[in-house]
């Protein structure tokens, strides 16, 4: 095994599973899966596992940010809030943002890439056709890669990629089916782990995106509303 | 108690110590304290909680990134490589750099400023007189706030303040003093946890300064070199 070109963030979601099928066309992939405390991660680690055994990675770290849910301020890590039902039309920060969650990912992961000697870290964030997260944007990424530059050791060359930012999510099932990516063993619902939701934001983004693709999502459902 | 308007990253050295006492003279303040799996973290987790209750913060927040101890690269996280004597004339980047730490450390202070409210994340770096990390430089922090610009929700205003960057270490001593900022608290050394080695570049930089500055350095060192 050569050494790692990239440091792929792999959550155990659909997104992040098609960003590593796409970089791993082009180089070796270690895996990095970050806990934060939210309330479905053991379903998501064990979708990580499954991933990363999937493509047979053998550089693979799991670490807690569990901090993040001890801080609070997200309906994704604090149980006394309840996960709202998909609203795809607004357009303000849902309560299932996490602040600057993605800063302290991306920042554990350019550490491991700076001691791996690898140019890349990889993160499958969806800019137009997501959550409307802000950390999501393309501006955080190009901002964030300035911050590597000045904060690595010079020469480092580490830049933030991010292949599926300008995706439609119903081009990330397609893609993903086209790189063979098992979609089948990734996870997305903010509420459940066994059984879907199939009402949060993240079961109806995804809903949608297989509608829109014309195929069936493999994973099981408690209920399959069409979203427009 | 208002509400604070600063996070504080306190690590138990001096540096951190006198930016509190500065930041504190213009606002409330909460104090976050980041283990990182340093082989000194017992003492300086020691040292924050006595700095804390010299300026009885009630808003405190430990938190761990032992993370980077497991990615490895640097001498203060792994105990298998020597902490080197000093080298004051070195200007490479020394085997203590922990690569990309204090991304990691501003990105958790960013997180719990946006759910407090406050408006600005304060850091003790220090640039000239310092040991050389590339983390420590004003261009580092200014990438940093455009981060933090985008990353996190709309006019959420978040600064990151560098209150000592330009001191030198001596006049970092001369501001605590000024300030009675708790010197006599705070520790420094690499290496041991009892009695200061006098010996390691942290010492080192520190006894210089209290010998620039004219005063004894409270803390007890097994060595007291004259450096210049």
């Amino acid at each position: 095994m050569g050494l790692p070109g990239a440091v792929v963030l792999v959550s155990g979601g659909m997104d992040s599973c098609v960003a590593a099928a796409i970089v791993r066309l082009s180089c070796e992939t270690a895996f990095l899966h970050l806990n934060y405390g939210q309330r479905t991660e053991a379903r998501e680690l064990r979708a990580f596992k499954e991933i990363a055994d999937h493509y047979r990675v053998e550089r693979r770290l799991t670490a807690s940010l569990e901090h993040l849910a001890r801080i609070g301020g997200s309906s994704l890590t604090d149980p006394s809030q309840p996960i709202e039902r998909a609203n795809l039309a607004s357009t303000g920060i849902p309560a299932t943002y996490v602040p600057f969650r993605n800063a302290n990912m991306l920042s554990v992961a350019v550490s491991w890439a700076e001691v791996l000697g690898a140019s890349a870290v990889v993160i499958g964030a969806v800019e137009e056709d997501s959550s409307g997260y802000p950390d999501c944007r393309r501006r955080f990424y190009d901002a964030f890669n300035a911050v590597i530059e000045e904060g690595t050791r010079p020469g480092s060359g580490i830049r933030v990629l991010t292949p599926v930012i300008g995706m439609a999510k119903s081009e990330i099932v397609r893609k993903g089916l086209e790189l063979g990516a098992p979609l089948h063993l990734t996870w997305s619902c903010y509420r459940n782990q066994d059984v879907a939701c199939g009402e949060c934001d993240s079961c109806a983004l995804r809903l949608r995106a297989f509608e829109q693709a014309g195929v069936l999502d493999p994973l099981p459902y408690r209920v399959r509303p069409h979203y427009t």
